[in-house]
């Protein structure tokens, strides 16, 4: 296993081992905060993509530290979808969630496959070919996951 | 300087160094950005103080997952109050953010050095006394800048 993406996995593993019973009072705290989670990730994520897609000229060291960001920040959301954190706040989750988890574990798994696996150490590379060849499998694999469990807006 | 804070103190650099001027089309989108950074900091800094305070068990291993996302979410707010991101959403950021540029740096830099330089390696310690050594000076550096920059809501 290359080192980087050893480092990203090892990060993401502590992140995951976070439980979540202890992290959440109420059903509103789960939802704002996987919300916040998914807002800082889509940030770093999309400059990422800006640079994949050229329309920002790509800076390595830009690149790097939005991978960062994303390394982590993919990790986090998972442990605030919680049984019973359906409602509670605005959200754009569908019941379907809590309804078909294996399915939506296994959206995630891959998203965290496609995102720390391969465009994280790709984005950390410098090397703006990796990147393009990387960006578009893992925005794929975050709007499968929007297709099936998240509501249209 | 101990290892543990110059990792801390290099990945802070690293996501420091973001440019904030590519990062956001809209205020409304640093505004919400913030916010989000924000709320995740909030909630592992919330679990690191309740271990502090003796109202959750010590978990060392918790301790060093929620260390970890505040390493870096510490470092990710401050690139989004430029010039011009003091409306365009609800926001409980005050004008003086903008009107005393050099004392809410100064504030940030506080926050930083008390969070980053101390509170960080002492979670990730292990150690549950220097957790509840540096718990009290970091939140009071948190305090320090919303009294003086954030609406009471």
């Amino acid at each position: 296993m290359k080192p980087m993406l050893r480092a990203a996995l090892a990060t993401a593993a502590v992140a995951l081992s976070v439980p979540a019973s202890a992290q959440f009072a109420k059903a509103e705290d789960a939802i704002k905060y996987r919300q916040s989670a998914f807002t800082v990730l889509a940030q770093h994520f999309g400059t990422l993509g800006a640079m994949a897609n050229g329309k920002i000229a790509h800076d390595a060291d830009q690149a790097r530290a939005d991978a960062e960001v994303v390394a982590l920040a993919a990790t986090l959301p998972w442990h605030a979808f919680g049984e019973g954190t359906d409602k509670g706040r605005e959200t754009g989750a569908r019941p379907e969630i809590w309804k078909e988890q294996d399915k939506f574990k296994q959206r995630a798994e891959d998203m965290q496959t496609a995102v720390l696996g391969k465009l994280v150490p790709a984005a950390k590379s410098g090397d703006l070919e990796q990147l393009k060849a990387t960006f578009g499998p893992a925005a794929q694999s975050c709007k499968a996951c929007h297709d099936d469990f998240r509501r249209r807006r």
